[in-house]
């Protein structure tokens, strides 16, 4: 039986402020546990929302728009239930870090997770078993964490379920981010993404931003989608803030372009940028030694750069960009 | 006596790329050396530039802007000389950090150094009593590093010696980034900036961006400015490309605003925005826990936000943001 | 096949000392072992106790009184076997933590371990397939380690054979620490206790301080009970020093506090004194600012203070205080 | 100049709370600060007590009670000031360590610090020539942190300037802790005590418990200690609680007993029991062997066990034992 | 699946240089890979050797044989192909390491590995069920790493069929190192040499030095016996060179000798020296005191010294030498 | 004045064993002390030999054969005195470092040091200003290291005071190592060789091996060197063992070949082979990739290779080789 015991009710009307509480006997702590901050806001029968922040503990716009969500939807509001947790992964948001300092591991490749695994399994279980199949659509906020950078994009996956599909698709279009990707996941195990579509949900995903910061801009795209998602889901009344969103492709792996030396990296096109096929968009520079020529990091298609290793150091074999194609 | 050794001479014409050498024993190398490239590009007589980049080692403009230069710059375009030390504070570079993994300074507050020091010190005084007196000019790099961001601009300081003073407000506007500032520097005990000035030579340093990144559109700025500085001390013939700079000035105390709580942090305003006297810039939110109210930063006076931390937590006494005022 | 071999007889009269001996290739011992140090006192037929200390490595009442035991007692004093393992989990001992920082692990919840395991797996595994089924009575020492502080008791577990439930508690009974704990456990996967209890053994199990240390007074209870419990169980001979110990329970959750915020922790009763439900026992103050009112920790039913946090500084979800029931 | 900026006003009348703001640049914040907290209660003319805890950062009595006066002192209660700093090395508090993990000083021997020196010597400084100058009174909290621990004593020291030793005992009198001791200090270099009593100030010390924890009983000490002493200045009006407090001496080196082997320690004896010359205090045992004979630490006078050495574990040359004597 | 991919491919004739890319998600590279070096050289039909170094990352010989070998040999000098993996286990071998920095793993306990395990396994499975399969014959280099110190030998397996241990036998005879060794591998789980046996290949192995480096002699003993292995194998046109070989036996466990105690180790015999059963082979003296008399390692059985501990401090459990027995 | 305290008399006739007990407070023990073992053998009046190991804490001869002179020389065997210090740099050596890691600092360079210091400058004060002064010869043991390797050497340096110089090359050919060297140090700050010829004694010092181990045959070096010294000093009756010793000079900076690049370093000479001018001695390979040239580090001069990198990993700007000449 998964330990994690919830600090407030589930089901209970009204606007619940707690903790998902995870026993964790440790060096520093004999008998300490994590405490991940969940808030609960329901009002009578309705459609439950699951909203969810820093599965990476290194990407903020999630958990910032979640945060000011809870601090500010009413009850009255709405219709039915959000239930929020903006930093499901505490342990990774606590260390600024893409994975959980306590068993490295990456939670979006740990669902279904184990109810008696090291800590992460166990938050992924939790979620797997308690909190998803409460809920009838769940939005999972990505952006590019510390070491990557993106075009502010909503996504949906290519399912088996044309149905389910299509759910997914009308929600990220309700999102309504600058950006809309339709992926094919090629290996999708562990994924919490996985999880929730398995278990027959509406799901959406995004990738805001990155290089571990979000900006006014990138955090109203948040706030803006996560307030007409609520009302594609009639959870929220009112009007839906629509406008245009450049659909976006990623058809092969020749959309990817991966480092062959490691040095300091300079970029010659920018996010948003076009691109064509064979262009240089980086210049590995040695970072120990002047006078020695780049190696050249070269488009494998033409499109536009949607994202790119953030930090100004890479290493061999790191993701340079990638290429997406305007549909 | 300094201890570093150069690997090449820095007064012979052509191009030489080599290194300052300095011995550093330690546990991972009983006769081990810091090895810093440099490259001197040098042709007949005429005056000579000193380009400095990773003063702070997690600042990218300079360094890539100054890689791309030794790699491309012929001896037969200049007259005089140009010295480009491109990863000037070497250890912090290849750690990617602020400040030298070796014995924690910051280096840009190690000047003058000292040469029985530690290795920051002695790096320091190898600059300061080897290459600065060789040059006319000098031009040092800065961006935000890995925890701040910045509009991009170039800066000189407000001297006592208003004839040095000019020609350092010449070569920044010569530099033309996007903004220039005119500062004038309370603390400037330790700073590259002070040993330059006081042996009396033409300085000019930059903020080109940040978060530990560098983009397309900042590192075009870097090479613009080097191309037009070189051209303004007429060692590079040739016609300075030139547009609009917004002037700025930062009068006092109340352009800084500090975080007054650790937390996740929500800007509501971007770089470049404009802010009035008492607008909220930021919001920050508890990292532990939902619903509890959030602390606001308040901006200390109208004008443009011309810098910000980066990263989405930020910790009690952390910088939140300037707001510097249009001349 | 278990890798640990002992490096004495297991069973000869005498008295040997020496150690369990698994071999751990690591980076700085390519052909390395971990050393787990042993005695076994014997002489003719009888009962076999083993007694244990150290499965959490911060814990000294045990390892002192063992390490006292080796050192004193004479084969001719008994009558049958002692198998003493003061320091169990070495690897956590010799770095004065409760985990084993060969693999994070938690010894008391890593039983019945495997062979094929980590280090502590297969310690684990070895204690339980070889010394355990040579054992009639096992003794398994605890304290509150680093982080925790207790009043002194040994303790029986509630078990569904009665039969073996009576002999545990009537063990505990000749221990005789101060006070003495008749307990439920509710989540018992991993522990030593479980193992030994399952084996169809007498087990006996305590907690005689903590906060990382060990007084004399503390440790003649240690003392005083293992001789208690030896002759008790017919290997040594004389007469059981026996005073009056109180009895307590542990009957639900509301005994144990949390802490819902982390601080500076000011309690305002000590172990041992009486509190009543809703009392406040201790206060957690922001440890980054004053003036701020101090959280409260509530006591959830009446009793005795039994159990508390140690160190001064303490993290939303750590335990803060158990307050047990006289019977 | 000192870099430390108050945030609050340190004379003006009524309660404020604030910080000490130390700029700290290092690779986490470029333009990071320290900030110390502080809170001044004024009212009108008077003497003024400064008020210090976490010297070092490890010892809760004193921050423990002084934040909880910062929470309960009114200011019509008093006359003149107060000035509290109940962590005054912040960094090593909030560490929960004895020494600044930013600089690695033991603050105790860091006075009178430099202005320009590390971040301990700049906040020794601060407090050395600003804080303590406005001071009448001085007292500073110790006690014995993580590996130490003490009998709760206040002490004044032997000077050579008799009436201020007598007005510092009269004051640590005044304390009123249940053991008082007379000290004389060989070395007292650096020591924040040093600094006071050098600029002719009122000075008491304590050491209060240890083990890096703090009970109800010891900070009730150090709650009435400074009750006392502010009615003992004449800024709290009312009766001072007083009942008996032991008179100890420490004559010489004989007192203290340093450990001659590392390994598992077993004492003898606890605090407050009587102690003879030649006496066993305390066995160390081998920590990675069983049947070796102890190695014996033997008191060198006769009187009471005053401090002992925390740990479970400890190493060649540690302290091991102080006995005192009573006068 | 395992998500290796190799970025050249493995059966074209000519020469190919690239890498086998190991996707590994991290904190500090979001989409970051392994890149493990492979050489592959082929030249139409024939049998296919697969060779390997740094399967523990701290031995130099393989490696440097291994890369000097990717850049002489010639397609057209060969019939068939040679695979070469200069460091099969790349993250050890940067780090300098035994185990792999990244999950702390002995390759050599982990085969057969996990398509879907750590990083260590995943290299393992891909390896076991990828390269293995392809090859006649493997050749696996190994010596003592930092911490253990070998005379240089070729060895191979008795194995339950005759056949393939008479063929691998002939295989350790060519490779001719100046020390050969026939093996029984008690405890052969999870070895390389044991998957590789398995899949019922030819297998030779070595242990060349050690002591973390290579000289130019335990280097060319490599060289020479890759030449002769791939003349043995029919890959190779030429005559083999050879010397005489000493054929060592290892029949028990009476020849590895192992430290009882902590301290600094003084071998009173060389590597090659004669040893008889009985003779003192080193003394562990104390590390922290003079005048201790020291613990003495006692040889099990007379032979010559093949393997000893490297580093001057060596720790209980610590294998101590290897007497090995002429044939 | 120096805080260190000696737990023995350093005057007195007989054996004493103990330490230099240097009190050292710091989060893991408030009280402790760095203590540094020591022995002194006395017999009557004659002249004082100081022996000293360790200064860099992982070089093993030195401390190895002073452990068993400590243990085996006797009162009666000399006339004067003999103090040993065979760990000169505990914490160093209980480390297996060559630098200190309680201050970083490399005691070879921190002499005279200071005695309110760090901890290293403590040591050396003492050893500087309480041992040197009483001694007439000093005998000083180093060795490579961990990242060093060397033939085994005695060496004296080329001094103004030509009588003393004289006096050293006679100590050094007495100690007969199996090659002598005659040095002129060029950069002598802070060596314990310029403090000790400053106060005008005989010095010698050593090279005997490396790469962090030592062999029956080096230690027998410094045994059989130790001996002969302290006979050559009058302290110690007999004849002294002399054999052939090769005289190596080391002209000029050509004589030292450093790395130019970071790589895995394949040696084509070994220690004691002839090298001609611009003789390759060693080839970088790359450590990330196959196929690429390797980088040649080449001879400066003809002679024998006398020093050269252990590790098999290299970094640029490491030393790596010594060709000297012979005499």
């Amino acid at each position: 039986m998964n330990p994690i015991m919830p600090t407030i009710p589930l089901d209970a009307d009204g606007i619940h402020h707690g903790f998902l509480k995870l026993p964790h006997s440790r060096n520093d702590s004999a008998w300490g546990s994590v405490m991940i901050p969940i808030t609960v806001i329901a009002n009578g029968a309705g459609p439950t929302a699951l909203l969810t922040g820093a599965n990476h503990g290194d990407e903020y716009e999630g958990p910032i728009a979640l945060q000011s969500l809870c601090a500010s939807l009413r009850p009255e509001q709405i219709t039915g239930r959000v239930i929020i947790v903006p930093m499901m992964n505490l342990p990774a948001f606590a260390a600024g870090a893409r994975c959980s300092p306590i068993d490295g591991a990456n939670m979006n490749r740990s669902f279904p997770g184990r109810p008696d695994g090291t800590v992460t399994q166990k938050i992924c279980d939790y979620i797997a078993t308690v909190l998803v199949p409460e809920a009838d659509i769940v939005l999972d906020f990505h952006s590019g964490g510390k070491t990557l950078d993106f075009l502010p994009f909503a996504a949906a996956h290519i399912l088996e379920d044309k149905a389910q599909e299509a759910a997914c698709m009308a929600a990220m279009q309700a999102f309504n981010a600058p950006f809309s990707v339709r992926m094919l996941e090629i290996d999708n195990v562990g994924m919490f993404d996985t999880e929730v579509e398995g278990q027959g949900k509406v799901f959406v995903t995004t990738e805001l931003g990155g290089a571990g910061t979000a900006t006014a801009r990138s955090i109203a795209i948040a706030k803006k989608g996560i307030c007409n998602l609520l009302i594609h889901a009639d959870i929220l009344a009112g009007e839906m803030e629509q406008s245009e969103s450049v659909q976006l492709d990623m058809p092969d792996a020749r959309c990817f372009v991966f480092a062959e030396r490691s040095g300091l990296v300079e970029y010659l096109v920018d996010l948003g940028d076009d691109v064509s096929d064979g262009q240089t968009i980086a210049r590995i520079w040695s970072a120990d030694r002047t006078g020695e020529a780049p190696m050249l990091c070269l488009a494998g298609c033409s499109g536009i750069l949607t994202a790119r290793h953030a930090p100004g150091l890479i290493k061999v074999g790191d993701f340079a960009g990638l290429v997406a194609v305007k549909i």
